[in-house]
């Protein structure tokens, strides 16, 4: 089997005229980066495109050229739209309402463009699982159709890598990712400052509070391999944060020395959610979190518990998770 | 005047043999990996070397292949060394005990290899400071050289300059940094995962603790403009945490939404010091800092107040901070 490569997706670019270029709920970095990056290339080719996602994008991402453009309203014309080009996620469930609306009143000709583990829809789908991002897919589709990658698309794609490395820091980054950034960084320097402070600086101060508490309230277990916190739901309403707020909490449990696993727990007022990581990269935590009916990667995991209190809930699975570790 | 280039500090380290190798005072990830890397090319031309450093290497960099050969003794046969070679440093007082060591007892030959805006010693030295780090001029030095950089040298150079733009995150980093990151990744991959975690997350869980305890502390003005945060003595002492835990503390201020200056207030026992970031780039804290005899860069400054109660201290240079922002 060849390595999968963009020729037959730059196929269905040139075969259609109109795109609604959709992405996975709750956007991201790479989701957003890379949609815009697909508009700036095909706006290149002279074709009519259309940013329809579930939700509105998160505003640190507000620096990226062609930001305005993201709607979470499908087209009016929708109908003259002939093509469908999916970033970042399979056709599937995972892109919210836009999934039923495309189902039912999109165009029927579909393509998707994505890094992760997700069966190809057609022939057309370009699906690369050992891409360190669907933004680096983006880069090797527009090096196939021979677009410059200057201006506007540098920042986009950058931008997608480096979110999704998590700034070339995760196991994902693979050498083309990195010769991709050292490629595209003479286009992006003046606007280098902006974007870094966009990505890194941009915490609410509740946010930053919440940490604080979650920070101070942190545990570890008598052998000194499991470190955790608990989350209470007053905890939000003293300072303000929310959800959102959370990305890189259990990051920055995971940072301590020493330890095998952290684990985080959190209130939602209808369940306790559990969020853990493993630092030892020996550790597997999807058979432990199957226990619980959850799922995820072998360093990174969570599940949902109900019907117990929050302490309850920490006691046993960290008891639990303790012994998985030992065995 | 032509662009600083390797060539004359190559022809030093044609002349001599015997090498001492020396970095400022607490070592951090750019001199330590440029000195090993500095190492592995003396060694690779078939030259004796010695790295003697002011203090104990952190060891979050233990795994830098030759991490044990950094030591802080001087060689008992020192007259033997006939030259030496400063990483990320001048020739100065910055070397700590070295300096005095090197001036009584060490060899006449020196050269310096440097990305700070420090004085030429001497013309074999190599002082670049648009560069992003000392690394990146090991780098071209090891190229001038004919040097292949694989193995222990690619890792000791990627350290080096991941570490000192903060993993190409903070405005030092050059497109020339960004390429030799690209080069060097396929000869560093398999020890990534090791790498990252070491320099990422190796933090001490008394620091955990004690960085809880400083954002739950932290304020801001009323206009949202700074934010600021007090380290009291006894903190420390709760905690088990000390100084060598502080590093990213400020930045985790400074990383707020819509805020210009971080301010970090410590309490010593024998003085107040204090710790500035700037947000805003149109800031110069510079001018702000000299008042109180302090010094640093636009963005990054501090210094200490004596005779002052902690929450004295804060409040009055809160106020002043907060004209000066406004003015």
């Amino acid at each position: 089997m060849s390595e999968p490569n963009p020729a037959a997706l730059s196929g269905f670019i040139r075969q259609h005229d109109h795109f609604i270029i959709t992405a996975h709920i709750r956007s991201d970095g790479d989701s957003i980066g890379s949609e815009l990056a697909l508009r700036e290339i095909l706006l290149s080719l002279g074709k009519k495109c259309y940013i329809f996602n579930n939700d509105e994008p998160a505003a640190y991402l507000s620096f990226l050229p062609g930001f305005a453009e993201i709607k979470n309203m499908p087209p009016s014309d929708i109908a003259d739209y002939d093509a469908c080009l999916i970033a970042d996620s399979a056709f599937s469930p995972r892109l919210g309402s836009v999934y039923n609306t495309l189902q039912t009143d999109g165009p029927r000709a579909v393509a998707v463009i994505d890094h992760h583990q997700n069966p190809c829809l057609n022939d057309f789908c370009y699906i690369k699982p050992d891409a360190s991002s669907t933004g680096e897919l983006v880069y090797n589709l527009a090096e196939y159709l021979e677009i410059p990658v200057t201006g506007n698309i540098a920042i986009d794609i950058y931008t997608a890598v480096f979110t999704d490395t998590s700034g070339f820091r995760q196991t994902n980054t693979t050498a083309r990712s990195a010769k991709i950034a050292s490629m595209l960084f003479p286009e992006i320097k003046d606007h280098y400052p902006v974007m870094m402070q966009s990505i890194f600086e941009d915490n609410r101060y509740g946010g930053l509070k919440l940490m604080g508490k979650m920070l101070e309230a942190s545990k570890r277990t008598a052998d000194g391999l499991i470190i955790y916190s608990l989350l209470e739901r007053r905890m939000f309403a003293e300072t303000g944060a929310d959800d959102s707020d959370l990305e890189h909490f259990i990051t920055y449990l995971r940072s301590v020395r020493g330890i095998k696993a952290a684990c985080l727990f959190r209130e939602t007022g209808k369940d306790i959610k559990v969020n853990l990581r493993g630092k030892d990269i020996t550790v597997d935590l999807v058979p432990f979190v199957r226990r619980y009916g959850g799922g995820g990667h072998p360093q990174a995991a969570g599940f949902s518990v109900t019907g117990k209190s929050l302490c309850q809930a920490a006691d046993e699975i960290i008891n639990a998770l303790n012994l998985y570790l030992a065995g």
